[in-house]
């Protein structure tokens, strides 16, 4: 039993009040996303991109998109957390390495690919495997940052079509959450209340 | 800095094998619910659903709709984990308590929902938000599995409309993803490769 990642889950707050005088490195910030990658995404597409804003005019502009909300320039860095359309073609690549140390048959490699050129055909299925990617990308993110000491503050408010533009998505990126990431300052809420277990659990 | 977490993140596999003699109880089952919804969504919607599936008839009927996948019906339990389509109206009620504690002034909590029902009016955003918050749970619950010492394997390759109509889901619900949760057999493989960082990550 990991006590530590017990508490760390039943703890962690979702922060509107960053110390502004709080910087990361470049490391520190690559450390983050190499853990937040650590995700799993359905046959590993990995359809996820990280955009780190941490300088201050990319800063203004990413806060100017998500309707002036501080955190956003306050926190040390922000992530736009994009997810991709998944493209399947990509797949036999990704996999290459686990088929050539030996762990997978090259058949289920090319299994994965055309299954998944299939289901991506519909493109409600292509649009949901982005937000779902790019949320465990995100979620495992905001773990690894609370782990580090770090707090984070997932957000949804922001203009999507505009950060798309400015931040120079690709055609096939979807821009899922922004993630704001730092340490805290004085006048963070405590954790919200949750709904009794009743109401989201039925057991069958 | 919490090492066990960092190093948690870093091991986790989707199982593929479960030691099909294990079995969860019921407060077990409900302890790792309780810790998945300590993850965050949009305005504390918490717009979610869990489904235990544990007994071997339910089990049954969710392996065939998961195409005969084995993992299924040989992990201890297996989630359906469902996001709902958001009710602004449910807000008011699940923000009461953060209200009444004097942590949110009842104005923000009105301005919250006003907002929620300006959003969700776009299905899309609506679905969008369905998947993203079940997939934060999703996370939440595989990282609180493993930190109690068990394996589990996020899955999608399943009969969406027949889970919904045979879990009796309801019309507000997507079935986000299938989540396994046990003890490992020998047999798995171990993390997949991952992409490299310079791929996935751009400093702003």
């Amino acid at each position: 039993m990991d006590h530590a990642t017990i508490a760390l889950i039943e703890r962690r707050i979702s922060a509107n009040v960053f110390d502004t005088s709080h910087t990361l490195a470049d490391d520190e910030i690559e450390e983050l996303v190499r853990l937040a990658t650590r995700a799993p995404s359905a046959y590993n597409l990995q359809n996820w991109r990280f955009i780190a804003v941490r300088a201050a005019a990319s800063k203004a502009r990413l806060r100017s998109l998500a309707y002036g909300q501080a955190k956003v320039s306050d926190a040390a860095v922000t992530f736009i957390i994009c997810g991709q359309l998944p493209d399947y073609t990509t797949l036999s690549q990704r996999l290459q390495p686990f088929v050539d140390a030996g762990h997978m048959p090259a058949a289920t490699a090319s299994g994965w690919q055309e299954d998944a050129r299939t289901r991506y055909a519909d493109p409600q299925k292509a649009r949901d495997e982005a937000v779902r990617s790019a949320t465990l990308g995100a979620a495992t993110l905001i773990y690894a940052a609370e782990a580090k000491g770090l707090v984070s503050s997932p957000m949804i408010g922001f203009d999507a079509e505009g950060v798309a533009l400015q931040f120079r998505l690709e055609r096939n990126e979807v821009p899922v959450m922004l993630v704001p990431v730092g340490r805290p300052a004085p006048g963070n809420w405590p954790q919200k209340p949750r709904r009794p277990l009743s109401e989201v659990l039925h057991l069958s």
